[in-house]
C-alpha cells in the first residue's frame, strides 16, 4: 500500500425530501448570495425547481440564477457564470442537476476569484488556490461529481474535454435523494451505472499490491452495482434500488475506493475525446470504450483481471488464468449489453477516419496514457479500432 | 434504506513516517497550545514519544503533557486532564496512543469547555455543545476512535463504563502509521482486529432491509480482517498486512459501513460490563460475547446469518438455512480462536455469581438491549451464561 492522505469532509444529506434542508444547509456552510445552477428544463418538469425556489425565498436566501448547463458541460456558460457570479457578489453556487451541472459550477466557483481565464486550471497553467463554496442536489447518479475533488469541462474553442482537480471543490454538502432520479430514462440510468463502474475499475486496476482492504472496497460497490442496475432497469420507480445506486455513486469517485495505490485512468481519458467530438453521454462512450481497454490490456498485465473474474463476477477459478480473465470481462460486456449500452463506434455516432485526431488530441505531447499498462499512441489507437 | 446523514471530516495522513507531520497539521487545524495526552511507556520505549516532542519543539508549538492512559480509560485521569486545559488555555489535544488514549481525549476535549461535571455527556444529562479540537497520531488499530465521534469512559465511582457521542468530537486529523503497530504484541494485535470486526457486525446485523452497499462494505471490511490478521499474527512486522488492517479498522467505525440502516450494539454493551468489572481487554471481552449473541439470536432472527455465513465466510448454500447460518457463526469462533482469542469466563476472569449485577449495571431502568434482536433482562442472562 502506498502512503496517502484522505480527506472528505463533505456533509451528505440522503433520503427522501432531502432537499427541503437547502437553504438550512447553506446558511450552516455560510452561503448568504446564492448562484442557482442547472441544466435544461427536467428541474422545472419534476417541479423540483419550484420547490427549491420556494425553500430559498423561505428562507430569505437571494439568488440568481443561469440555467443551460448542457451534458459534457462547455466552458461558455462557465464564462458567463463567473461573470454574473463577480456582478452580484455571489458567496455560494447550489448546482441541481447532474455531474455536468455539478462540474460546471465548480469551475464557475474556482473562476470567479482568480484574474485569469478558468481554463488555465484545466489546461494545467494554473493552480487553484481559491474558490467559492458549491452544494448540491443531486439528480443523477453517475458522475460522482457530489463528493468529489474533480471537475471536466469542454473547452469550445478547441473542442477538448479536460479535467481539474482541487480539495477546494469537494462540495460543501449535497443533497442526495434517490426519489430525484425515478424519473431518469432507462439509457441515461443505464450510462450513469456504467460511469459508475468505470469509476471503481480505473482505482481497482493497480499495479500497487497489498492492497486488500481497497479492492474489496471496490469489489464492493461493483457487486453492488451488478445486483441493482438490472432492477431499475426493470422498475424505474423502484426507489431502494435508486438509493443503493446513488450511494455506490458517490462511494465510487469520492475516492475512498482508491486511496493508497496507482490508478489507471486511460478509459476515461480515451473516452473525453469521443464525447468532446461527438457529444456522446459519457456513460455510453465508456461502455465502448472501456471493454476494450480490459481486452487489449489483459495481454500485457493480466494478473488483476483474475481477481476481476473471480470475485466480481463469480466465475470459478480455473486452470488457466488467461480464460478466466477473459471470462470475466465477457460477464463484464454481458451486462452492458444487457442494460441497454453501446458497444460500437457506429452505435455512438464515432468515425474511423477520426481515429488519429482522437488520438492527437488525446495524448497532446505526452508520450503515453494511463498507468495499469502504460498505453503508446499505437495502443491507443488500436483500442478505437477494436470498437469499429 | 433510511435516511441519513454522513459527515466524516477527519483529515487522515497514512503511511510510514506519517508522524513527522504532526506539528504542520496541529497548526493547519488552528492548534497553538497544546495538551500531548498519552498511555503508559510503550510509546517511550518505542521512541515515539520523543519523535513527537522534537517534532513540536521544532515548530515552536508550546505543550503540556498528561501521560497515564489505561486501557478501559478512567474518569479521574479525564479531571485532571480537564483542569490541566483550563490552567494551562490549551487549545488542541494530541492523543498519541489507542482507543483509549484517544477517548479519554475526547472527554477531556469535551469537559474543558464545560461548566459542569463531564460525565453528564455520557449519562445522559447533558449534550456536548463545544468541545476542543482533537488529533490523534495511532499506535493500535482497534476502536476505530481515530475516524469516529464516539467516546467510552469508565466512571471510577462505579465501575460503570459508558459511551459518549458528538459529531464536535471526531478529530480534526488522525496519523495512521501502520509502522507503529509492529511492535504490538500478538494478544493486542488480536483483540484490536476483533474490535474492528466486531464495529462491522454491529452494523452488519440490521432489521434494514434493501443496504445491498452497505452489506457489501460490511463484508468488504470482514474479508480483509480474515484475510490479514493471521499474516500478522504469523509475522508481526508484516507492514502490509498492519496497513490493510489499521485502514479497515478506520472504515469499520466511522459509519460509512453503518449509514442508512438500524444498528444492534449489544454485543458491544453487554462486554463493556466485563470490561468495566473486571479490565478485561474490551475485544478479548467480545471474543467471548459475540458468538454467544450471535448463536442466542440466531433461533429468533436468522436471515441476516445466513448472509453472513455465504460471504463473510464462503459457506456454501444448503438446504437448511439455519444450519448454514450456524456453519458461518462457528467459522467465526473457530477464527477468533485461531487468533489467540479466548471464547469463556474462565479464560478472562470473569465470575458467575456477577452475572445478576452485570445484567443490572447493563440495563440499568431500561427494559431491553439491542436492536437487531431487543434483548430482555433473561435473555442478557442467558448470553452471560453461555458464555461459563
Amino acid at each position: 500500500m502506498d502512503n496517502f492522505t484522505f480527506y472528505a469532509p463533505t456533509y451528505f444529506d440522503f433520503g427522501r425530501g432531502a432537499e427541503e434542508h437547502v437553504a438550512e444547509l447553506i446558511q450552516q456552510f455560510g452561503g448568504s448570495r446564492v448562484l442557482l445552477h442547472y441544466g435544461g428544463g427536467s428541474i422545472k418538469k419534476s417541479g423540483l425547481y419550484d420547490r427549491v425556489v420556494s425553500t430559498l425565498q423561505k428562507a430569505g436566501i437571494p439568488f440568481v440564477e443561469l440555467g443551460g448547463v448542457r451534458p459534457n458541460p462547455r466552458s461558455g456558460l462557465v464564462y458567463e457564470g463567473i461573470e454574473l457570479c463577480k456582478k452580484e457578489k455571489v458567496d455560494f453556487i447550489l448546482a441541481v442537476g447532474g455531474g455536468s451541472t455539478i462540474d460546471s459550477s465548480k469551475a464557475i466557483a474556482a473562476g470567479s476569484l482568480y484574474d485569469g481565464d478558468f481554463l488555465d486550471f484545466y489546461q494545467g497553467k494554473a493552480v487553484i488556490e481559491k474558490a467559492l463554496p458549491i452544494g448540491t442536489i443531486l439528480t443523477i447518479a453517475a458522475a460522482g461529481s457530489e463528493g468529489s475533488p474533480n471537475t471536466v469541462i469542454t473547452d469550445e474553442s478547441t473542442q477538448i474535454k479536460k479535467g481539474a482537480k482541487s480539495e477546494l471543490l469537494r462540495p460543501k454538502f449535497s443533497v442526495l435523494n434517490p426519489e430525484l432520479t425515478c424519473t431518469l430514462p432507462a439509457y441515461q440510468t443505464a450510462a450513469g451505472a456504467t460511469d459508475i463502474m468505470a469509476h471503481v475499475c480505473e482505482r481497482y486496476f493497480s499495479n500497487t499490491e497489498e492492497v486488500e482492504i481497497t479492492d474489496r472496497l471496490c469489489e464492493a460497490v461493483l457487486k453492488t452495482m451488478i445486483y441493482e442496475t438490472p432492477r431499475v432497469i426493470e422498475d424505474p420507480d423502484n426507489y431502494e434500488a435508486r438509493a443503493n445506486i446513488m450511494w455506490a455513486g458517490m462511494l465510487a469517485h469520492n475516492n475512498i475506493c482508491g486511496v493508497g495505490r496507482s490508478q489507471d485512468w486511460a478509459s476515461h481519458h480515451i473516452e473525453h475525446e469521443l464525447s468532446a467530438l461527438y457529444d456522446v453521454t459519457h456513460g455510453a462512450g465508456l461502455a465502448v470504450i472501456m471493454p476494450k481497454w480490459m481486452r487489449y490490456v489483459l495481454e500485457i498485465n493480466p494478473d488483476k483481471f483474475v481477481l476481476f473474474a473471480e470475485r466480481v463476477w463469480d466465475i470459478k477459478p480455473g486452470m488457466n488464468k488467461k480464460k478466466t480473465a477473459q471470462k470475466g470481462i465477457e460477464a463484464f460486456e454481458n451486462f452492458l449489453k444487457s442494460i441497454g449500452m453501446p458497444s460500437t463506434f457506429d452505435e455512438i455516432g464515432a468515425k474511423e477516419e477520426d481515429i488519429e485526431l482522437l488520438t492527437d488530441k488525446l495524448l497532446g505531447s505526452r508520450k503515453t496514457e494511463g498507468n495499469y499498462v502504460k498505453l503508446t499512441r499505437e495502443d491507443v489507437i488500436h483500442i478505437y479500432k477494436s470498437a469499429l
